[in-house]
């Protein structure tokens, strides 16, 4: 029962980060829907909360990055209302919906900046968040540090987040776990965490 | 006049991270003393705001972030009062200190995490901040994140920070340029901001 005060964080698995048509396309993400689909499905059937924190930027960019602003109007305002279907702020198909779940729009890199994450998942008696999602650098990395900082045990799990290039996703890596944070792979996931 | 709205934040600089006799030390910290002097002088020369922001643990360990409490136990009770002269709280003797200068207690990685330092710097009208110190993978990459999230923009010293490694350190450089950090050393910060 290691699953028993976990919760799952999906974070950024939506159009305008894995496609390819979209100026903030993650490389590594496309691949990983499958492995992120069989956590979610996992934890669903164990009753481990499922997260989806995710991007849903206004029309005038202003809750946009600064740093970002410009390549997000040049390509299209992905991920806001009216923008192309392709990079719309929609989920892969394959993660299904159930009425359990929950979701929560976040502004910025980490999924506790300005969201009411820590809020909720302190009500729910959360002490681990197991992280999946884009990317390892930015978003994934971001609220593994903060969930460190706010005092939960983290679990990354590698082939459920992506980074722009292999290099990128194995240093990345290797930090978070000089930080304290579980890395493993979503098969000893699903094993482990029930 | 590059420097007119930016401030330098000088992070964790204390014999805790910089003495090879603590168990948080950081390999690379102790040969960045100088340029981060050099750095510091030309700051207060040029009336750009000095920021200090580091570590006094409690005694009890209750601000100690949770995944690193054990090795501070076990380690002398490192950056608390009544500890070892050799791994205290103090600084640089090399950086001197000036009436102008700020002070600021963290308690965990990021400089703004749980502090004042994102409200003082909106009242002193900064824009820019510029980053000096250690870790380069823990305290000044979430601290370059936090101030992108909060619309700053970000400079960090090369020469300024450091990593237990070469290779941490470079692609924890890496990644921070490609969110958008401006990434200088000393010596080309020093010609261009003043």
């Amino acid at each position: 029962m290691q699953g028993k005060d976990s919760a799952l964080i999906v974070i950024d698995m939506q159009r305008g980060f894995i496609s390819s048509l979209s100026p903030l396309y993650i490389e590594g993400a496309a691949v990983t829907v499958p492995a992120c689909a069989s956590v979610i499905e996992h934890c669903r059937n164990n009753g481990i909360p499922v997260f989806f924190v995710t991007r849903v930027y206004s029309a005038d960019g202003s809750d946009v990055e600064h740093t970002r602003r410009e390549a997000w109007l040049k390509g299209g305002k992905p991920l806001s209302p009216g923008c192309a279907e392709e990079i719309s702020a929609a989920m892969p198909e394959e993660f299904g919906s159930d009425p359990r779940d929950y979701h929560i729009i976040k502004p910025r890199y980490s999924a506790f900046f300005a969201t009411s994450l820590d809020l909720v998942l302190r009500r729910l008696g959360v002490n681990r968040v197991i992280l999946a999602g884009t990317t390892t650098p930015n978003c994934i990395r971001t609220t593994c540090y903060d969930a460190i900082c706010l005092d939960y045990d983290v679990t990354v799990l590698s082939d459920c987040t992506s980074s722009k290039t292999p290099e990128i996703q194995e240093s990345n890596l290797r930090d978070m776990a000089n930080v304290g944070a579980e890395i493993l792979d979503s098969n000893a996931f699903i094993t482990s965490y029930r």
